[in-house]
């Protein structure tokens, strides 16, 4: 028997191809529709409404059907409260949890709309009873007793909607190729940041150890001293070369500015690390002048938060390392919130890591010198998302003279 | 002033490339050398011997140039007791301390030689003088008052031979390349697996997720079976996504067997990690009959210990994953000890963790789609490592088939 | 002033996500639309039904917005004939020429439809006025005074429906990732092999000279051994390479059987492509015996042609290739005409070659151990395209094994 | 029964690494050899000598070892005429053929040394007895009747020496990372250039479409203009996509300026052949004024030489292309005699042709964003090669700036 009901969607649902890929969902999840309503924003800024009777051969196809086109946004025309269910441990999720996208979301509540604090993808909602609040919790920090949101009933996603007018953002969104015109590319992501900027948003930089070896540090150490970034994602080898640099003007021992192995060298990254647990934190060393210039002094001297994430191939590491990962992943998450842009060079583990607690809405700009890496890090649901080919060598110089040259021009 | 110092060398130093590198060494370096004696070994069985006067302009250059020689072997004709230098503070190390090679080391103390435990590469080595022993130790274990060896007085490093018999090896060291022979190779590395067997070694395996997306699940948990595997390295992505095959067909939600996903499978990996917290661990699990195959299960039947070591973009995760990197490291240093052969098996970041501590004795076998990965794993300097460009999807079921026929004909 | 038109479009338009492009289409080119009639076929079987009219701020952007809908099957209500404007010279286009899809294409001329022959993309279209044809021309092959199609009008495309009912070209299309269940795909790609055959359909292999150095060519000789293929498209190299196989054992001087450079081995090519030059042809070699194996002894014996395009960094090179690279292209077209399937091995400047010259409903399956390479093969157009990152040496072998497997079965 | 020779070696054997290759290259193939004289030269400029007696199981041992310690320099002490044997027909060699190392030869021919005109790798010396003269002849060129050299007797062979004071294409020889200072190591090639400029060198630039689609093109018309390039070799791609930028302001119908793609833009690259079939030629098209700017208007203008060489993929081409292969190779050659640097950038198929036409001696700098793609290049056995993992788009524009920058500075 033939089961069947209404959904609705309303906003820029043709515009964001939103109306587009609940069709294609349908189909292909074997079910039909039949379009009710149908009202097509007349101009740029009219939202579009549209209402359907979908239909399935039983009640489970109906069911998952229903259930991913409510990632798009659909509702049914009557919504009722979320359905909560206890955890019944520490990290062990109650059946039919509620798995959430990283798009915009709330849940109904005691009859009100409560917004999803802190959004990410594929977490649990907790519903804190007595406060009236929701947060989007990761499994790591489930504890018994959480009220767990269970099904897709009372949860409503908001699914971005994609402007009209395109940014750079829009036109370059989902695609990965080496061919592409760098020096465009570079400058009008130079002319995102300080738009993000010149509208108060918070930006974050991920960055490898291979931005010290192309010799891309000052070039980043600049972007900082001008105040363009807001915190820093990174592992012990980023901080370890950025100072081995700045005490021994190499990286992993070679010499930046002849590319030569010196003498010793090999011994110098231990040495760094020797330091700094001398002086007993990078901030220290810092004060006590024992660094001098670099990535870590312009953020210690700027004040600018980092996170230093342990990884199983660290050597020391520096003490600031958290070498806790559970503890490194709570310490990315606070710094993220309130971010609306991210920068990923050239790390492809942390850039997963810190892609994987953003919300939809944050701009993200990837740079690797491997297509593969980007394509990984574009499939983590970013909405915008442009992923660049190119070498941090080359990509932080150029983008650090355009912020210059663009920051000048917007000044007169 | 020109100042010199008499070294000798002895052992396969021809065959083995010893030789030519000194020669190479001393030249790069702005070096000069006089062979004063080079007796070549006429047979096979033979060793050679040289002795060779090394001069430089000035005293700090022959230091350097006879430092890098000791790397290879080179030794002064008379050798004093190392210099001991006691730690001034947790993970600091002393100034020239002596940072070790991965090769086999000895260090004179008190008269005689004691070997180097546990020695890989970068590490310091403290000698505990009541006991007379010498351990390597990395700089996160050094502690304060440790007798650290400065300096390359009185250690002596056994440079690797290379046999005169070629094995696979030697023919394929340090190349990586996508096109050589497949299955010829895979044969061959079978055929080592079944001669590191039968001699008695160890066998350990590095493996990524990308075994269980590409279905090589089944192949792997069947090496294991076979008892060809004493200990298993991974991360919490391996181990999640093999259970949750077990329990519920797909991995990362994926139907492995039809290549699509599977209605609510994104819940699957949180269930799959709910359960283990609920039976307590993975073995747990496998007892109370929970999982009922895969990897996982096979390691816990045949009692072979695994190390799952976290990293910061971990979903959960399980009980198992050991969080915080430096106590995963030392899990896995444990465990490494013994081990005469590595394969590495899709995954760069635990790859070049293990790797990092391995003697240069241990053969490796590391396999990976992209072919920069295989480069940066064959550059931490292990003699008899092979590279092979290949998806773990089609390279296991090979491997596993290989050993299959070989070990029934070799019964014969 | 507002310009529009009415346009429809017939079929499966929903299934086959027609309709989403073009929402989206005339969305991003700034245009709007209204919904005139839209009925949504109740059943798989059913086709669907959409009136639009089509709105823009002015004439050349109407113009723009309907030429790309044209390209998505989207027509006026009224058709009027072709307009033909004569070539004015040997390779020269006239102005406003049209510039044809890979979709199968019909013209209207003298008030009936007539379809296009050997359609491929980015060509002109040339009506044979007397003959009342209509041939598909790229521009090496258009003659001074040929009646070139110019403007949409008159030319109906019809955009490639999705069958409901989906294969594995539909739930693998468009993604190229190395994270895939490998034997899993090269089982379907068997079944979907064995089924074309099953229809009489026509299959193509274009392959590179990583299958003869991986040891994948006796499981390639075995498969056109088998009947499976009907055309080969290759370069020198692979065709030198199998042959040097052939008659001295070893791939580019290296022995596959132990992976070794063989003595003499680097002169092996030079001697293989002497011996073909002294035959005359590859086909008098093998039938005089010099040729006893390999891929290009089973065309030569199972009469299937080959075409072997000249590059500019051949050697010989062999008395078969074509060095003419417009001969070759020409060679290339007439052996695609009615294949439907193509099998792409390891080599990008053939596949992109063969790529171009292929209508869109012909399916490919491509294998490279480039993710990049896919993506750029991908890129080409087809609607059924699978990619596979694996490497030649391990996919063709276990791909002949699935269709010795697969036909026992069926017979069975 | 044991066989042995004595050899002699002179030169920078030690510091060139010949001696090393020398003694791996007895030991990997099973001989062994004493050394009778070894005079290693003392000071910087001197040369050292060896004569050794190379010795193994059987003649046919002996004669393989010493046919690869000829392709190092190595000699017998006493060298006899060349012994040469007519080619039976067309591109047939002589058993037994003298196959060519790409480093300076000479031959002896009736008591005397004749050098080989145009070194290159693989191919055949033919002698022309009459004018005493002897050429490096590939198999394509070979006729009927020509005079092959036959064995190593009375060829010798320089192998290149290293000099001693080390310059940027000795420190980064043989070494392709993306983790280097990109910065710096324009900064040296600029310098190369420059120096290579000083001594009256000629430069080749090898170059693929990503040039014109990263925005590079603007870059490498400048160092065209400025008069840095001697000669072009590039493909279709490469000229049409420059002269539709020049012409139209898209790249494969792309604005460049913006990243968009532009209405119609798909049609741009035919228009643009279409022009210049019109023009009747590049030049005629420069020269009427229809190309205005770009990389060949610049060739035209400064009378710098090109050569496009067909593909099979090519669309058109353009009148200017050679479409036959075997006559674009023996364009190029013409063109690379007496060039002693050459730039490859983003093109794998025209660089590795160009490589294999070139001698050892030539200086290499190759770009691409695929470090396969490099290593590939760097195995064709230049002794002079740098392998930079860079975009195009990048890498130009800042490689222009260098040589803006340096050669004022050098002006002063």
């Amino acid at each position: 028997m033939v089961e069947s009901q209404e959904i609705e969607l309303q906003g820029h649902i043709i515009d964001s191809g939103i109306m587009t890929q609940l069709f294609d969902r349908v189909m292909d999840m074997g079910g039909n529709f039949e379009i009710l309503v149908f009202d097509v924003g007349k101009k740029k800024t009219d939202t579009s409404y549209a209402r359907l009777r979908v239909a399935a051969s039983n009640k489970e196809k109906l069911h998952a059907i229903l259930s991913e086109l409510h990632r798009l946004g659909a509702r049914p025309l009557e919504v009722r409260d979320v359905h909560l269910v206890p955890a019944e441990g520490d990290r062990i999720v109650p059946k039919g949890f509620y798995s959430t996208t990283n798009h915009q979301t709330r849940v109904k509540y005691e009859g009100g709309w409560i917004p999803v604090d802190a959004i990410e993808m594929d977490c649990t909602i907790v519903v804190n009873k007595p406060a009236k609040k929701a947060h989007c919790t990761p499994l790591s920090k489930l504890k018994k007793g959480d009220f767990v949101v269970v099904g897709e009933q009372g949860v409503n996603v908001s699914y971005p909607e994609r402007p009209r007018e395109s940014s750079t953002f829009e036109f370059m969104h989902g695609t990965v190729s080496p061919e592409r015109p760098s020096e465009t590319l570079i400058a009008k992501i130079a002319g995102e940041i300080l738009e993000v900027r010149k509208q108060g948003g918070r930006i974050a930089i991920v960055g490898g150890p291979a931005i010290i070896h192309t010799g891309a540090d000052k070039a980043l150490a600049e972007i900082i001293h001008q105040g363009y970034i807001d915190v820093l994602f990174a592992g012990n080898a980023l901080a370890t070369h950025d100072i081995e640099y700045n005490l021994f003007g190499t990286s992993l021992g070679m010499d930046i500015s002849t590319g030569k192995p010196v003498m010793g060298g090999h011994k110098h990254h231990l040495y760094a690390i020797s330091e700094i647990m001398r002086a007993g934190s990078i901030r220290n060393a810092v004060e006590k002048g024992v660094i001098k210039g670099g990535i870590m002094y312009e953020c210690v001297k700027k004040n600018i938060p980092f996170v230093l994430a342990g990884s199983i191939r660290d050597d020391g590491p520096l003490p600031d390392v958290i070498t806790d990962v559970m503890a490194a992943q709570d310490a990315m998450r606070e710094h993220i919130e309130g971010c609306s842009m991210v920068l990923m060079i050239a790390t492809l583990l942390h850039s997963i890591a810190v892609g994987n607690c953003l919300p939809s809405n944050v701009k993200t700009v990837c740079v690797d010198i491997n297509p593969s890496s980007l394509t990984k890090l574009m499939d983590r649901g970013s909405m915008q998302a442009i992923g660049i080919v190119s070498d941090a060598g080359t990509f932080l110089p150029l983008l650090a003279k355009q912020l210059e040259i663009q920051s000048c021009t917007a000044k007169k």
